[in-house]
């Protein structure tokens, strides 16, 4: 158990008040698990990649999220604009990306990215975020199989060379922001059997940054969240199909007293 | 009861006999559970958003479905392509403005399909619809938080306005065209609780506009069957995730005497 | 029972050992369905359209999945540049005409891939293939409603125009490629209720390609596979929505010894 305990509860109180807009640029795979989910929490999506209406649509959200899944040349234009956009209204963030490490595509865009915008929160797995810093991994298309360093290394390098919350998700979470550390240790393997999993905990995260100045303790808020609905759906699920239903179910039901009792973070 | 209630169960007859095609353009987040819809009416989905095609596409079809949900420069094209073909050929459209009012190019997009295409109805939630007759209201994204007017207002102003027939959707579906004027009251509030819900009446009034000439009486059927099936999965749900799969068991068990005998249609 | 029971199950066994690579070039309709059947066989998803990135990804692959669900101009160019990379570096390709025979533009630009890559396996409807043969036939949107020729016919014409492996799917699947000739008495009718079953279909064949230098003998273990998730999964299903959700928990759960004692295998 931890200080930041009472936090992530109230934090979820304030996500189902406030209902705060969440602008997602985002792949065609999780499009719609990313939309739901987000309104699960309490939070409202909204699905707008095109470069005409970005910045005046993030101009009416409380966070963005950038997801290079599938990314095009189009929809990175449309990220700079609405991420630009973003910064100067002080909207935070949060970057996920996806299959970084796999191609030089998703590599250089996602560090243009970081490069050009300042963003708030970085969450992927270990190679990607591994690819980012030049510790070579190997990425199979989206997923890690093997890194050259351990996730802490990578996280801790990350969070340095790109000055922002870096959060390394795998069977423990690494949450990483400065001087701070911290690890989730909430969560289920059946989260890994479903495309999405990942992309979701990014919505998550983002609109727990919608509520919360600071992106460290929304981005702990936000994995906690997912690691504990993972241990909900489980044990009601038969297999994928029916845990990304049950999982959907879970962040539904999720009470601010589930976030402060069932969380496991550690502050080491 | 009203006197449509022969109606609507004629309809849901002859769509499953006829099985007509219904074309969408339509965005990324919906474009499953819209297609998953319309088989579950008895109807054949086809997803074709290439400029290229989508006037032999629409050709096939028997009703066209724009939705700008994810709306981008290529694919305003080909809905003006499509549904010029659609104009031409006597196959009716039915146009969801997911987002109006939130961007300019949303709001003026949609005038422009509005404009340059005749479109039989009008589908979308107050703020959608007010924005789109210059009534202020307040689109959380493709939400509707707030109107500058009652929806009865707005309905009757867009109807008269944009020569159409208008359905606003709600906890009272409020359909209107020329002097008639017609509620829905079936539904529940989980059909709140899922992203696409709104996308998916308008798939399913489709389905009905595809075998009933009066896009008025293709309105209050297609509606009148969404509510039911949000009454029926409600139930037999845990929360959004097994809704969301519960409605589509609904639609695809919907019988005409469930249309018939729970409907809740007033004609004020 | 056939000579190929062995080998089935085998190869879903190499599937989970090896975890291969499956590069997806799809549609916006299933794409989720498609990365997450995936998944479940036990081979990795990747989604990538760009065009500045497909060569690179299909290095990294096993299999090559063309779809043309939503095909657009963009896409074609993906696909060809993937397509020619991977012919280059002998990865498999599977190629799912979606639609073809509904608009020239399906048409020709599947042709066009056929004609310019080295396709090993070519699955779709009587239909879609018939089209692409000049049989001519009726496709409702991208539904199989008739065909001028019998399944048969049609697939021995396509194998030995096109010179590929020709699966064409229905209540029977047929699966023919040179002088061989198979069919698959797996499946049930509910796989016809949900969009995208065919697409699933087309990336179980892919996962055994990725694994199995026989096309013909992958093409089949995919088909039985899918067949019998589709008869363990109704069952448990009472509706389209519960079975999409069920049928992924059946890929999951599926086991070596299933695909050998249940499959329904002709070799005539």
């Amino acid at each position: 158990m931890s200080d930041q305990s009472p936090a992530s509860a109230e934090l979820l109180t304030r996500i189902r008040e406030r209902k705060p807009l969440i602008h997602h640029i985002t792949n065609i795979v999780v499009a719609n698990d990313t939309a739901n989910i987000t309104l699960a929490i309490g939070a409202l999506p909204v699905m707008a990649p095109a470069k005409e209406e970005v910045e005046e649509m993030v101009g009416l959200a409380s966070a963005l999220v950038l997801n290079i899944g599938t990314l095009t040349e189009e929809l990175i234009e449309a990220m700079l604009r609405a991420g630009k956009r973003a910064n100067e209204r002080g909207i935070p963030i949060i970057l996920d990306p996806v299959g970084a490490g796999a191609t030089r595509f998703r590599t250089q865009n996602a560090l243009r990215l970081l490069s050009e915008l300042h963003i708030s929160v970085l969450r992927g797995n270990a190679a990607e975020i591994g690819a980012l810093v030049g510790i070579a991994g190997e990425t199979r298309g989206v997923e890690s199989i093997s890194t050259g360093a351990s996730p802490e290394l990578i996280a801790h390098t990350a969070a340095q060379e790109l000055s922002c919350v870096v959060a390394i998700t795998g069977p423990r979470d690494i949450i990483v922001h400065n001087e701070r550390h911290s690890e989730v240790a909430n969560g289920h393997p059946m989260l890994a059997t479903i495309t999405g999993s990942g992309c979701m905990s990014t919505s998550l995260i983002a609109a727990f940054m919608a509520v919360e100045a600071d992106p460290w303790l929304a981005t702990i808020a936000g994995l906690v969240a997912m690691g504990i609905v993972g241990e909900v759906a489980a044990p009601k699920s038969s297999g994928p199909g029916t845990f990304r239903a049950q999982l959907l179910d879970a962040v539904a039901a999720l009470t601010p007293e589930q976030l402060s009792s069932q969380q496991k973070v550690d502050l080491p």
